[in-house]
């Protein structure tokens, strides 16, 4: 690789690489499922005892434990895989051997040594006997039977009989082998291969067999579970040496499952093809300093391995395959990262430039997956999805419809939240582009019919009829957008807007929650100052009004009485401290808290040691449901007047002078109905932002969303909903962030990981229309639901207030380097764009950030929070303008770049980017080339030194 | 190694390094620092520019980041480190050259290699001009600087020139080397080796040269710190192969902080000697598969890493030497791993079988030790210690004496609790042998007056004389006990004993905080039921008592007046609810769960990444203190009134009819001065046990005492302490394990870690007697600090109550055991026990300890609670009948050995473990014989398949 005259002509070994891996084959190979025995002395019996086996990882059989180790990366020494070579050249190689059963496989393998006059024929007995004696199984034994199996065997030798199976190797399958748990970690259509390694005192130098089978047979007790055999690996050596054996097995066994060789094994030709294998597997070996490294550390699996696909397609025919140059370690391949991909929001956004264009693709887009939205609901996490959002739906419309109800006189309350929540809730999951939004009342929403009522008010204007015209209005305005593709502009929305206006609805959740647990509280201070509020006395009923009660009771003192027996016996109470209840405060915040912090440490309960996976798993996703259950069931328990949920139990307007439908006209002035075209602008700049951001924040590239989006779509039906509601005096909805982010949150899939050791892959969210209707369905049928509902103490709602603001912050990126200004740069974790970015330049758009959302909180706590979708808006102007301040390489790290920016920038990178990029390829595949040749070429200057030594 | 001729002659690479290694040197070699610079293009300037830097583990300048990533393990490929062998075998390499400035050394690697005609001469000026450019360095800039840098520079080409500082190689050293920070983790006597590589348009061949200077010399700007350098590594070869001459680069600097290529490196007589380091190097590797591992994960250093001596020993000329056989891997070797090591007490609990032989044992053992005892007390974590403890120990006096006050009629209160514990702890800090334990009462004694206290009542008998004669005879049996050296009955309390009791005493720790809690503020949920209680009324003062305030206030109405306001005008207030404050309730638990959950995350923040280390180590050891300060300043801040700490003011006893002075004589009838032995006899048996256990948890080897301990002279002095209270009327004292462990953890030394990456090592402990004299002393004047104190509520202290009782459960091996019985075994974590003992073994041997400690934590809450020290003799027995369950081999790993069974077994396996260790033995140093060999052997082989190609 140094030499200054380099040839291009590849070493035998990658040849021959390239030629079997070469072919297109579409047939992928079986994954190999590898297990290695060893041969042990138990009493005077030999048998062969497990001792670790691979799916990807290792696991190994602990030595006094009869247990199995985690699952870890293997590490070998570098002299066992030389070792191995040794074997492979020097040891018997049989290929497609037509085999049934193991003692006919064994036969002719002692055959074939002694045919070559590698084996004495008068030791040809002495090996079958010992390659023939049975497997003793680590096999996991139900708890029941372990419990029971505790007492037992105190002594050292019997133990293991007890906790292993025995599988004779002549036998056909065994139960313990077709019962065993294990083999659901395997896939289906895996074959094994087993490696045979022990010590015996007959031989004096080793015996050694690969052996791959023709077709992969069952071969007995051989393996531990039902998987046919098709690779076997057998070294037996004189005594003395086991350990050494032992690695060449480990080495054997680690090549086995690795993807690159397991293709080698299943198509090479001759001992050759083996050998250039496992030159290549030592070529993209990854080493570790033995000074920096303990070898008794077990590495446990990796989040993410690197794909066999990238090291095959070296050898491809294909020269110009990307190659992986990655097997020098960590230190000197940062360059070679790519930059993080430019923002894409997909063909959703572009700007069609025809009528309705948007629209309509859309609706193409959305109208297959139809049938899909709705059997792809029925699943066991669709049920703790729809409890948990339901609860925050209610949550949301009690509030909600308590401060309308404060803002409007009533014009708008409790009643009729619960009823606009349910009808726009269900029409928007059932026909919108993306149902997994969830619509709520918003706080600019709540702020701007406060406005527009004190105004109505002072004008002498009638509000409903002036909401309606508004409605109308923004409905119209609305389609315009839609029918103008508008939804466009969305792309401008880089990581820096979202982040900010999530953090900031975020926000508004935690400070809600805690606010109205505080001012629930508040007014008791009171209750300290002044004495004569400080009274609750027992009356006598009127004994003219009751007669009956006044017969039993006469000679009560009404003084000495509980309040529970004053009320029974028909007394009033009579002074303000009556209905104060002492330890209230407690109990709220107990009830707040501890709703809260259950939920998340039942969330978090996932990633603990305790209990299986599907457990775990379930109590995760019920962690909200069981929580709530939990504390309203303390509440019943202790029995304290905690506030509790006020569910509207008659079907009819909060008002009771307003009907069901508010009809257009008569009311105002003809001038209003023009007029109103105004506030419904701001109302639409509202809607419109609130309801896009959103979208775009459910619908980022990390959820995984496969069915689409429908951006378009979503802002139709959220206009045809605002003018439905004007018409029926109900609140208006738009895309509410938190709630669905917490949706899509429950909703998560992830793959049940197969091999031991791998990591459970995020698969994408179950994209359907079922939760969501059910959720709202759910909150319609609640007004008949209060006989229950009203158990729910306030504080646990706000509880789940409180946690839903909580989690939808955690995953910001913008939290994450918050915490950087406060951590010395060597305790910052490895994100990547601090290998890439300077830390003053990310502290110092995080501090841009920090001061957007300050101003931005400021100014939504004053009246102009009316303005806050054009404060959106100046989100976008400021990301702008960091375009003058930040390099496109900087924010490309910590933001994504703008549409025009990112043409731009790529039309005046480009040449020089296609240069250094043709110069990259080239060099890559020289370094293919060359790295298939260099360990050869270096070795044999290592032997320079050595005198030729044969196996 | 399989070969069947096994010879046992070295090969020439093995032979070359036991040679210059085997050599036994008195002075080891200095620590290198190697730094890495490339080559690097600024504009038109050439620059060395600093990529990565080695103390023990690398750590690389981030890209774009300007910043040093962690430090971690060098990951190499396989190939770098081959091609870097080719390089030391082809290119120059100059051992102990006279150098004395960089352009003399330069100038003579080129003439050297233009003499030997690897270089044209024509290139001499093109390579002398590029290797004498300037270099750049990475150095960290204080946090000011680089916030204020935080703006400039938006452009990418111009930044690194504000954050870099340049150094001109021909300078002297410069103020940004000498003033750089890092020199703080570098050894004193360390020597530097620089890597230079790069690769320039000139060169078509690699230009290589290694190099050793006979002194380390200061070669100006070259490397970032003012470290002399001693070897010098220049790589330029033709261009587009920076990447791999990177690799090599990090692979030679790998090498030279390898404790053994250094030493080789240090040594080498030739070019020969460096390339068989290499090959031993390469032999000890430690292999990731590439399927498994993926090289871009930067690797953690790990917690420990083998000894470099374990693996020079190979080479030592002693033949015998304990190589190290670990390189293979995690699976192969656990075989290898010792039993731990067998309970040892060591010389302190020998039995003499002289007359006080132990004892004065103990006083020579202690003697030496006791000036340092006070002067290694002044350090800054004695304040923290002093402080926590105190605050521990008056709670306990407080809490301790208002129980004794109750159980004894006032005959020992509060006032006599607080004069004891400071009179007690501050003799036996000043003269035991133990001065880390604290005394304290404890519960089985105050069990113990109680009955004492019944029992003279009813008998007429005086409760202070016979307490006296009790104390006296107590004494007495004490000193029986010293002067037999009895304490070495302590020697059969193992793990399981040791676990039993301190987790009975922290879960008494723990209820006894939760119950005050609660108890405190139970009675008020009476106020709910009766009507009268309910009333607080202001009454107005008789006008004829007092007429100057009449005067003034005649006119109020007084009923609407404040309760503080009604107070201030001389009303009084009247009714059952005056005194209750509401909210006190929640107020209480939020000052008890806020003290306890603040303390516990402080505790934690020493292990976040947020601030400099030594900030978070004072927030941790401070971490009590804050705590009690915050929540009493929050107290303060609310004012409500909760329940405070009452000291008492004035010196007197609590009891006004009794003096300071008990008279033994003149009460009591004769016979009970001689009957009181048969109690006495109890509390000696109880303040043994509680005092010895106590001592051995607290001298546990885990906590590293360096200045050993002293069973007898402790409790000699706890003897003579009982007589003095008896006769002064004070409580009895003995030693407090939960304080005790407390008092070792706020006094526990880590070391100021060294290297970049390398884990912190336990030290020991802080052992003197100041803390504990200053904590009783303190103790004692509090009686005069009762100003201060009282501003400390109650729930605060219960909160540090909880804390110690949590905080000496954690690390108890018990209960990491009772967690596995909720954990499938695939997700338990990594103990050493579970690799060797079967689990459900583990589990049985926890089940016997839940059953002893259920069965102990039953009788304690009943009158046998006064039997509490046979019980844990009890313990003793139980654990003597494991012997008969589990065999001696599991108890090794779960518990430990019993003296007499240990000497007994390995007795018994002596012969066994004799043979086997001399196999062992033997087979290993086959293995490190076998092992210099087999990389050249099996490279031998590989070297077959190609056409040699020379480098």
């Amino acid at each position: 690789m140094l030499s200054s005259s380099r040839s291009d002509h590849l070493s035998p070994a990658a040849e021959r690489l390239r030629y079997i891996l070469g072919e297109d084959d579409d047939m992928p190979n079986p994954t190999l499922f590898t297990e290695m025995d060893t041969l042990q002395q138990d009493g005077d019996e030999l048998e062969w005892k497990e001792s670790a086996r691979w799916v990807k990882f290792e696991e190994k059989v602990e030595d006094g434990g009869e247990r199995w180790s985690k699952p870890h990366v293997s590490t070998l020494s570098l002299h066992s895989l030389f070792e191995l070579r040794t074997c492979l050249q020097t040891g018997t190689v049989v290929l497609d051997l037509e085999g049934y059963s193991l003692p006919q496989i064994v036969d002719e393998i002692i055959e074939r040594q002694i045919d070559e006059g590698m084996l004495s024929p008068d030791l040809r007995e002495k090996i079958s006997f010992v390659l023939l004696r049975k497997h003793r199984h680590q096999t996991k034994k139900p708890i029941h039977r372990s419990l029971a199996d505790m007492g037992k065997a105190s002594g050292g030798g019997a133990r293991h009989a007890h906790s292993r199976s025995m599988n004779d190797i002549a036998d056909t399958l065994s139960t313990d082998q077709l019962r065993n748990k294990f083999m659901k970690k395997i896939p289906r259509d895996a074959e094994a291969s087993n490696v045979l390694v022990g010590e015996v005192d007959f031989l004096d130098k080793p015996f050694v067999a690969f052996v791959r089978l023709a077709q992969a047979t069952t071969l007995g007790g051989l393996t531990e579970v039902p998987v046919p055999t098709r690779f076997l690996f057998i070294l037996l050596g004189p005594t003395g040496k086991a350990k050494s054996y032992n690695q060449i097995g480990r080495a054997i066994a680690t090549l086995m499952v690795d993807d690159l060789f397991s293709d080698v094994a299943y198509k090479a030709r001759d001992r050759e093809d083996l050998i250039a294998g496992i030159d290549e597997f030592l070529d993209e070996v990854i080493v570790l300093p033995p000074g920096e490294w303990d070898p008794k550390i077990r590495i446990e699996p990796p989040k993410k391995v690197p794909t066999a696909d990238k090291r095959k397609s070296v050898y491809s025919l294909n020269e110009l395959g990307q190659p992986n140059g990655t097997a020098g370690g960590s230190g000197g391949h940062a360059e070679d990262e790519e930059m993080p991909v430019a923002h894409e929001l997909g063909e959703e956004l572009a700007h069609t430039g025809r009528f309705c264009g948007g629209l309509f693709l859309d609706i193409k887009r959305k109208l297959p997956w139809f049938p899909s939205d709705f059997y792809e609901g029925f699943h066991i996490q669709s049920i703790s999805a729809v409890l948990f959002i339901y609860l925050g739906c209610i949550t949301n419309a009690i509030t909600f419809g308590g401060l309308l109800g404060d803002a409007t006189d009533n014009y708008q309350g409790v009643m009729e939240s619960f009823l606009g929540t349910a009808l726009s809730g269900t029409v928007f999951c059932m026909f919108s582009g993306q149902p997994l939004i969830i619509l709520s009342s918003t706080g600019p929403i709540l702020i701007f019919e406060k406005l527009l009522f004190e105004f109505s008010k002072n004008n002498g204007i009638d509000y409903m009829e002036l909401r309606l015209w508004i409605g109308i209005h923004s409905c119209i305005q609305c389609f315009l957008l839609v029918a103008t593709d508008a939804s466009y502009i969305i792309k401008y929305m880089t990581r820096f807007t979202e982040e900010g206006f999530s953090s900031l609805i975020s926000f508004i959740f935690i400070s809600d929650a805690i606010k109205k647990m505080v001012s629930t509280h508040a007014h008791r201070h009171t209750l300290n100052y002044y004495v004569t509020a400080y009274k609750c006395e027992c009356l006598a009923p009127d004994p003219s009004e009751s007669i009956l009660g006044s017969i039993y009771h006469y000679n009560l003192d009404w003084s000495q009485l509980s309040k529970k027996e004053c009320v029974k016996y028909g007394g009033s109470l009579v002074g303000n401290t009556c209905k104060y209840v002492p330890d209230l405060a407690l109990m709220s915040f107990i009830l707040f808290f501890g709703t809260y912090s259950m939920t998340v440490s039942l969330k978090k309960f996932k990633f603990s040691r305790y209990f299986p996976t599907k457990l775990r798993k379930l109590i995760s996703d019920f962690s909200i449901f069981m929580a709530i259950m939990t504390f309203v069931g303390l509440d019943r328990l202790i029995g304290l007047k905690t506030p509790k949920l006020i569910v509207p139990t008659e079907f009819k307007p909060t008002r009771p002078d307003r009907g069901w439908i508010v009809l257009p006209f008569g009311k105002n002035p003809w001038w209003v109905y023009l007029a109103s075209f105004v506030p419904a602008l701001l109302v639409t700049i509202l809607i419109f932002m609130d309801q896009q951001i959103s979208a775009v924040i459910v619908n980022r590239k990390e959820n995984k969303l496969r069915k689409g989006c429908g951006y378009h779509l979503d802002l139709f039906w959220v206009g045809v909903l605002m003018a439905v509601c004007s018409f029926l005096g109900l609140p208006w909805y738009v895309a509410a962030t938190v709630i669905s982010i917490a949706h899509i949150d429950s909703l998560k899939m992830e793959s049940e990981s197969s091999a031991p050791g791998e990591q459970p892959q995020f698969l994408g969210v179950r994209e359907q229309r079922l939760t969501g209707i059910l959720v709202f369905v759910l909150t319609g049928v609640s007004i008949f639901l209060a006989p229950i509902l009203q158990f729910i103490p306030m504080p646990v709602l706000y509880g789940v207030f409180l946690y839903m603001g909580v989690a939808s912050l955690s995953g910001i990126q913008f939290w994450e380097r918050i915490k950087l200004y406060m951590m010395p740069s060597k305790y910052q974790p490895d994100f990547p764009f601090l290998r890439h970015v300077p830390l003053r330049r990310v502290h110092l758009f995080t501090l841009v950030q920090i001061i957007c959302l300050t101003v931005l909180w400021v100014l939504k706590s004053t009246v102009l929070a009316i303005l806050f979708p054009v404060m959106i808006l100046g989100l976008l102007v400021v990301r702008k303008m960091l375009d003058m301040v930040f390099s496109q390489h900087d924010l490309a790290w910590i933001d994504d770049i703008l549409p025009g920016k990112d043409k731009k920038d790529k039309k005046k990178k480009g040449d020089k980017d296609d240069t250094k990029k043709k110069d990259k390829k080239k060099g890559r595949a020289d370094d293919s080339k060359d790295k298939v040749r260099n360990v050869k070429i270096y070795c044999h200057q290592l032997a320079d030194l050595e005198q030729k030594k044969p196996c």
